[in-house]
């Protein structure tokens, strides 16, 4: 195994990304410039809650262990030796959009860029549960990277904490869910979580752990940090509400091109393009409205339907003839009938931002 | 029933009480007055989350439900017929002591006296849930109250709420939780929950919820706003912190006598006088230290110790002769061994506050 491989990409610059924060490393994709359905890497969104680990892949190890019949350690040779499987799989900031909600919300002010789509290689987490042998009662998969630190601002962390996020069996179980150590066929770069990360297809991307180091088997809900006093959502049993990890990715369109504040010439024909996605679902229908949501129009949907990834979508626009400003939106519907809400619902707190947003454009 | 019963102590003062919020009230005790096991219901701290409920005994009844063989509604004259007892229990807000840490926290600013002592009389838990029969699975018991309303200042309430707590069955089932409507024999005063409020002894006050008007058994552990975003602790599991209900109350002492300040005359004997307790376990020790923790001696505990109950203690103090200022000190050791620390725990966030305080007094 190569050492050079590790500082890949550590000289780039962040050319072609938005920086919202240095330290740590934050970094949003130009949505604007949406084209395809593969984000390259350069382009790629990049969400750090510490410093990034400087891993090399000699030292490097991954232990699974907790309630199963065998502890394992595997070596990063092992791991890619193992059977692999490479799927496509978009994955989208639980913190997009933050930036629009009012009131203003704290956190990472993401606007339309805290999201893309890659093609990932890796090894399917049920392949080393299985080796591992999950005993009784196991419950959930808890997976830790080795990015650490402490937090001072509320909610503040109890001393310095690692990265850690857990999935309920079911999903941990499932194929899709990766031990990725390629990311459209290429290295992970060290700020898409070098050598190993988590791929969880159809979740927000705080369940994509990073610079993974161990998986954990338990037998009680994991209650730490990441899924408690940061990315947790309210849901209501019997009307009351209780928290819950941030989970599903929710239904939701975003428009690529115009982009804000853009100039469309009176009277042409403009190709309104963007992209539509949902969690766990498959993308029926968008529909595009050129007057604020007074009325509505389907959009064309491009391509195929892959599973867990965007699809792109355009629609053909009549401007009109008589310059002003106009209020484009998209709305999304996938098919389990959910349609792209017009509000922000509280209960997901500053997450799980999937409204419909107006887009301010002019005819001129 | 007599409604009259309702307004007993409406009209009272808050007079003998320091008022620490208006709305939502918060009195806090005059800690300093001390005399004795028994709080005075007119000095009994009051805590309370929203606007004080009007509740009417003809109007309140009581529901049991959930995971339970069956459904059961219970009316306060049927309540009040079952077989009751009566128990003596110390009762601390989670948050006593907040104003002593450093950095300051939010929150409501109590000093010495959250905390109270008295007999509560009630019908146990456990009869209602016999009643109610436990299917299998019954993971909690989730007591709610009738006081609710929306918090706008993080961590947010998801709209309005109510004020809900759970108990793990074991605790549930314990004889001491019960359903009190007497407190130190007259009826439960509006601050204090009337109709009914649960006593949870051994547990911090926000366990003993309210207003009490449903009992809900649930498979799952309960996750509800007031034991996640408020009234929530970091438990360790293999050193990784795990967000956790605030419970038992933690081993602790404080000195009622001498007060802040308070000016002592040289070469003469003075009495140190205070409490000491802990959550479910009881008092073994108290130690007094006058030059700021550096020596301790033991301090005479007083009377007999009552389960869940503080034990008063005493210090003959030998004045020194020689003027200046002074730092009295006490630390509560438990029959579990467990030593009132020296610091507050991170993981308690700004909670469970029982570290030993330097109290500054001057002999002159």
């Amino acid at each position: 195994m190569d050492q050079g491989l590790k500082t890949a990409d550590n000289e780039r610059e962040h050319g072609g990304l938005i920086v919202r924060e240095h330290d740590p490393l934050n970094l949003e994709s130009p949505f604007n410039a949406l084209d395809g359905i593969i984000t390259p890497n350069s382009q790629f969104f990049v969400r750090s809650h510490f410093s990034i680990p400087n891993i090399d892949v000699p030292g490097w190890q991954l232990s699974c262990g907790g309630h199963v019949a065998r502890d394992i350690v595997i070596s990063y040779e092992e791991l890619v030796k193992l059977p692999s499987r490479t799927l496509t799989s978009t994955m989208e900031c639980a913190g997009n959009g933050r930036v629009f909600l009012t009131p203003k919300a704290d956190g990472v002010q993401w606007e339309r860029g805290g999201i893309g789509t890659a093609e990932w290689t890796g090894v399917s987490l049920s392949v080393l549960l299985e080796k591992a042998g999950l005993k009784a009662g196991a419950l959930e998969v808890v997976l830790s990277g080795a990015d650490e630190g402490e937090l001072i601002e509320p909610p503040k962390t109890p001393g310095r904490i690692r990265f850690s996020r857990s999935l309920p069996l079911s999903k941990a179980l499932s194929d899709e869910v990766i031990l990725a150590f390629l990311m459209n066929g290429e290295p992970l770069g060290s700020q898409h979580g070098f050598p190993v990360r988590a791929i969880v297809p159809g979740w927000y991307g705080m369940a994509s752990v990073k610079w993974l180091e161990q998986i954990e088997v338990v037998d009680q809900p994991f209650q730490g940090y990441w899924q408690t006093a940061e990315y947790s959502q309210w849901k209501r049993l019997a009307g009351e509400p209780v928290s819950a990890p941030v989970a599903e990715m929710q239904t939701k369109s975003q428009i690529a091109r115009p982009g804000r504040n853009e100039r469309i010439t009176p009277g042409t024909r403009y190709r309104i393009f963007g992209a539509a996605w949902s969690g766990e679902a498959n993308i029926a229908q968008v529909d595009v409205s050129t007057d604020g949501g007074k009325r509505w129009s389907a959009a064309h949907l491009l391509g195929e339907q892959l599973p867990f990834t965007w699809r792109l979508w355009e629609f053909e626009w009549q401007v009109p003839s008589k310059p002003g400003r106009y209020e484009l939106m998209s709305r999304a519907t996938d098919d389990s009938g959910t349609i792209q809400p017009s509000k922000h619902s509280p209960d997901h707190n500053a997450y799980m931002i999937h409204h419909t947003l107006p887009l301010d454009i002019e005819v001129r």
